[in-house]
């Protein structure tokens, strides 16, 4: 988070921009083609359409699809409004196959049906299909671009269709061995391919265990088998063992991110949209209503607490000086519980423990909130030590002795809020939930009405006033 | 993090296990051999030490490496103290580069020297090498497993050349050029070595504007290039430009899930650590200490909020019931902030948005928490007129007013804990900071005092005492 991405390779955005300024337009073209794409398509974003349409006009179709498909979904869509259907359905073609079509699914209905008369039979039918898949699956994230070879080719007669076919698959690393129908027989890799004897048949070398996807698995599952697999990319499979796409190693870092966000709004009490909307993109109202529900959940129930108070009049009243330690009460309680529950949460969420453990996890975090209660109890009691040592008080009742009661009632607290903390996301996990939904401001929530309760109870009876 | 990990391919572990209860020990060595890594490794860490060194002297050096590399390092640290030095070295010697070297670092000075001299001089080299760098540079997460050549040589020679070294590198899909001094000259992919003719001079295909990372440089930005420029993996070079390692995806991955849990730490008021560890594996007097300078702070600051409640005795004694609505304004607050704060956070750590456009945020926040604001009051008015209405109140003031006084008072809570909890992050991006240091629970007790003040402030005018 610290380093701005903005800076990560300035030379090549200063190579274009000279080039651009001199109006070296043949230099610059060729650049297009040398440097990596996202800084050509960073370095064109910048500039106003009609010379992003100029550039693309002296670039080879390849490279016009390779380029677009790193623009941003806002300038792909500009694009596509001010070109004919026909120039436009030529980029389109040569366009990544996932980035296709989560560009064909932000086009109105009419753009749509324009649009498909001038793609080529299987460009549409890919477009078609790929849009057809929810965004939260395998389906919804995966690429058609991959390549196939037979199970009876030799090694080089499969580098030879490699050849034949690959120029225009952006992945070859992973090459998938099918039948006629294309049901998925195994996997080789190209260093496999290219290391073995020209003569050497591909079923000697195929890997028949390899790790696959459901079409419709939860895209965050596909993203995991790529993180615990350390693959490339993962193939996906429909319910016949059919190879329908391929989804890349860097999707698994997208839907990672995604799914983080997702994690840390549910943790926040954000309900976190379906589809993954940028901050500035998202509506003022669509924010609110991500937000509300809970925030009013818990006033309402902050109402508890007031009840709490409402029922100990008595011992505020004779005793006001509780009510200065009262927030800090709540905000110590509500710190430690969200502390615990976010070491816990993550610590779960990364499998570095299991709800199994729980007896194990609910000790540790006793030992820790132990060690903690200390320290905010001493603090408590200097305070009240120095601040409040010369107020009055009724009944011969010393400010000594208040001074260990609040101090008391907060180490209780503090223990109470961290075993709350970590207790809860275990218990949802153990009932089979998300443990995310277990959000910060509910513990502090819940946390400020036993803090109360242990506060009163234990003035109560310590002062002997209801 | 809805989705169980160890779910994930149960029919590997299964044919494992079944192999192994039958005692089918052959097969099962042939599984190890045919089976994702990672399974084979997860089935061995579940059996006693012995069975696993029993496994190991069935496999080849080469299968004993990879599958050591896949043992969590708990793992690792046993198998390396229970057999001879000569034998582990072999072992050793196979493991992957950036694996052994961490290894080598969680041993004992004792435990280092006694195992040099019985690995080549090569590997000696290699990790004391690795080993030197910090941990969080790119440095500390590159291996030196990776594939060269030499720009003079043709596509065949080139292939040639990857046969002789390959087998025991793991990543040969990017191929890097370097010169007789290691210094990198560019890179080709083996999809370019493949599709070109074999007479093709490497010179005439070398890809010279390549994305690199610097020997020093943080590991987040190595994982960001990665991510931002879709690599399978980005060499690491030194300051006189030699090739001294590579950062593969699945360090970037695991980057990733690093940062975002030191972020989420962070966010929540927790030091993050330096060296990653597991929750289980960390001390409690650790966990200890890395929650307790927020929380003593936070509780200290408290102390402001305990003042302000003591400055307006006055009007507490005379309307306890304002005493009641405390804590839902407290918490209130310290909710809105935060969701402010996680939403800003986020969006600038994804790039989003820029502190450039604060104004534009600031002004979003407003109007979110406006429509906030007003469900929230409606809801507090609502509250007091079931719940309260028939308190009785001094001079003459009708349940009604202070329905209506504390329902504004949380709605103008509701909008200043918005913008400091969007302010706050901006601010510290501004000023060069990482925002997720502007923590939640700093951001509750800060909106806990200004909520007292407006609370108090408004309830003081109104209510006509002090």
């Amino acid at each position: 988070m610290e380093e701005n991405e903005e800076n990560q390779e300035p030379e090549n955005q200063e190579i274009l921009q000279d080039l651009s300024e001199q109006g070296k337009t043949e230099e610059l073209v060729e650049m297009f083609e040398e440097l990596p794409t996202m800084d050509v398509a960073e370095f064109m974003e910048d500039k106003p359409l009609e010379d992003i349409i100029e550039f693309f006009k002296k670039l080879d179709l390849v490279d016009q699809g390779r380029i677009f498909s790193d623009f941003t979904l806002d300038l792909q869509l500009n694009i596509f409004q001010s070109l004919d259907r026909r120039t436009f359905s030529r980029i389109f073609s040569k366009v990544f196959s996932d980035i296709r079509a989560d560009l064909y699914q932000e086009l109105t209905k009419e753009e749509q049906i324009e649009l498909l008369p001038y793609l080529e039979k299987s460009v549409r039918e890919d477009v078609i299909i790929l849009s057809a898949y929810p965004p939260e699956t395998a389906g919804g994230i995966m690429t058609t671009d991959f390549a196939t070879i037979f199970a009876d080719m030799n090694a080089a007669e499969a580098l030879e269709k490699l050849r034949k076919d690959a120029p225009s698959k952006d992945m070859i690393y992973y090459i998938y061995v099918v039948d006629h129908s294309m049901v998925m027989k195994g996997l080789v890799t190209l260093k496999d391919l290219v290391m073995q004897h020209p003569s050497t048949k591909v079923a000697e070398m195929v890997n028949e265990f390899f790790v696959s996807a459901e079409v419709n698995e939860d895209r965050e599952s596909v993203a995991q088998k790529i993180e615990k697999y350390d693959l490339i990319a993962v193939p996906v499979l429909n319910s016949l063992n059919q190879l329908v796409g391929v989804v890349s190693h860097e999707e698994a870092i997208d839907v990672i991110r995604k799914e983080e966000t997702e994690d840390l709004e549910k943790f926040m009490g954000i309900m976190p949209s379906e589809d993954d909307e940028e901050y500035m993109a998202t509506s003022s109202f669509h924010h609110f209503k991500k937000r509300v529900v809970w925030l009013v959940s818990l006033a309402a129930i902050g109402i508890i607490s007031g009840m709490i108070i409402n029922e100990h009049q008595g011992v505020l009243e004779n005793f006001l000086i509780l009510a200065m330690y009262m927030p800090m009460m709540a905000a110590t309680g509500g710190n430690t519980g969200s502390q615990a529950a976010t070491v816990v949460i993550r610590a779960l969420s990364l499998g570095e423990i299991s709800d199994r453990d729980w007896l194990k996890i609910v000790f540790k975090e006793v030992k820790i909130s132990f060690m903690l209660s200390m320290c905010v109890a001493l603090l408590t009691y200097l305070k009240i030590a120095f601040l409040s040592f010369h107020s009055l008080l009724p009944n011969g009742i010393t400010m000594n002795f208040i001074g260990i009661i609040i101090s008391l009632a907060i180490a209780l607290q503090v223990i109470t809020s961290a075993v709350l903390g970590a207790g809860l996301p275990l218990i949802v996990r153990r009932l089979g939930g998300d443990p995310a939904v277990v959000a910060s401001p509910a513990i502090t929530t819940l946390v400020d009405i036993t803090g109360l309760l242990i506060y009163f109870t234990i003035a109560s009876v310590a002062l002997g006033v209801g």
